[in-house]
């Protein structure tokens, strides 16, 4: 071996049960999702579903509990069909895996070994970044009630452990490969954690906002709102703050100094004196 | 209004229906999680779990599709029952987040309004400041197939986006309860990104590796193992390199000293020829 090589040897080599896993899809594509031993093929569906939402596409079952295939799974699967039709059944770990260069295995509770422990969203890194190296990973999930057994874990080079509540972690099969393909998604997902959303929408420049706050307070003056001088100042400035706060679009804009006309026009229409001093102009 | 006050006014006060919820908690311990319009009472059980694993606590339906209680939501909880026991129901949007400062909605599109829009990651962060600063938030989901309307979304100041694969997005409604409820959790989750787990386990020191090193190749020499002589360094350093990238245990190290006994020792006892080169000796 040279330097630089991973030093676990091929287990296929191993084995003596070469080409064990007849790829659909080139290596480095994405991580393999390995369910062991799975009791339910409905919730080997739901985590099919659960892969294609975080953009994970190979499924391989060791053992699954009633065989496969399993016509339920499919109407679990909600669209994922195509993984499910492309799952390979394999008989124990070692042949599932036998292709893989990396092996991370999900475990609730920390292991009494020296092993690598990574959270969720460290694993979906470096999983990133072995799958850029063109390497092929797998990840275990174990049986619906028991999870991963020492043995199963000792086929292992890395644990994956989700940070959840300890009062209460129940996390069901489909739940937990939600989780892992959501932090492998983003991971690498570009969207802006905070945007505003401008479609199609022109934003107002600040001059029609005072614009139109000059009107609306010269209103407000002419109806007597804003009489009480001493508080004048501190209720145009709460105005400001709360209009000049966000952001408002032409078109609202339009709407508001329509508002204001109608308001004005039906004071002036009515002739009558300035309604009470509202409660929130009490300060 | 005093400046620094949030701007919207108590929906209560503007719908007339003050003290719609009877928190059972104190504000600020955690998010509300307010389903809209839910279809299947399954769901509403399944998203109760979800909820606890992430430490979320206050539920509240608006108009349940079929009713509250449903028996059935019970059966999919798995230990959240008092989640649901405690769980509101509301006859609409504003009466359910009456109580609430601040209103989240979750939706798979971008609208074609003026909101800031949140990856769920980030709307965590500021759930978790919103909370710090004692401020109650709801967080609302839409009913299974059709989601919040522009309506129900207008009742927000805030939506939440999740990033998913656009090719394939099937988040059912406890997958989006439970997405939301790990970055809820993780967000202020002190778990380290990657450990190395010694509970009551000894790592042997490098000096033991050393000289468990200098044995192993002594004994590889004796049996002939290294004999091609330009190989010797190369092949040295590979074993080295190989076995010092790890970790090992006291116990792990004993056991391969014993390992490397037993093989020179059945050479000796058999008196034969050492074996052939292996192929992996061969560079």
């Amino acid at each position: 071996m040279g330097s630089g090589e991973i030093p676990f040897p091929s287990l296929a080599s191993l084995t003596g049960r070469e080409g064990g896993a007849d790829l659909a899809a080139p290596p480095g594509e994405s991580p393999v999702v390995v369910l062991v031993r799975p009791q339910m093929a409905e919730n080997i569906g739901a985590a099919a579903r659960a892969m294609a939402n975080g953009g994970l596409f190979h499924l391989r079952l060791v053992a699954p509990r009633d065989g496969w295939p399993q016509a339920v799974a499919w109407r679990m699967a909600s669209g994922a069909d195509r993984i499910l039709d492309a799952a390979e059944v394999f008989p124990d770990i070692p042949s599932a895996v036998a292709d893989c260069h990396r092996v991370m295995g999900t475990c609730p509770r920390p292991r009494h070994v020296i092993i690598e422990t990574l959270t969720a969203r460290a694993a979906a890194g470096d999983l990133r970044a072995i799958n850029a190296e063109g390497q092929r990973a797998a990840i275990l999930f174990g049986p619906e009630r028991a999870g991963l057994t020492a043995d199963d874990l000792a086929c292992c080079d890395t644990l994956i452990r989700y940070p959840l509540n300890p009062a209460h972690m129940s996390l069901n099969l489909a739940q937990a490969v939600m989780i892992l393909a959501y932090e492998w998604w983003t991971a690498e997902e570009p969207t802006p954690a905070r945007v505003f959303v401008t479609n199609e929408t022109h934003v107002a420049t600040k001059g029609s906002l005072e614009a139109f706050l000059d009107r609306l307070v010269s209103e407000l003056d002419a109806c007597g709102f804003l009489e009480t001088a001493h508080k004048r100042p501190l209720m145009v400035r709460n105005l400001r703050h709360w209009f000049l706060r966000g952001q408002v679009t032409e078109q609202e804009l339009r709407t508001l100094h329509g508002v204001v006309t109608e308001l004005a026009r039906g004071r002036m229409v009515r002739g009558r004196k300035p309604d009470p001093t509202p409660p929130w102009a009490d300060e």
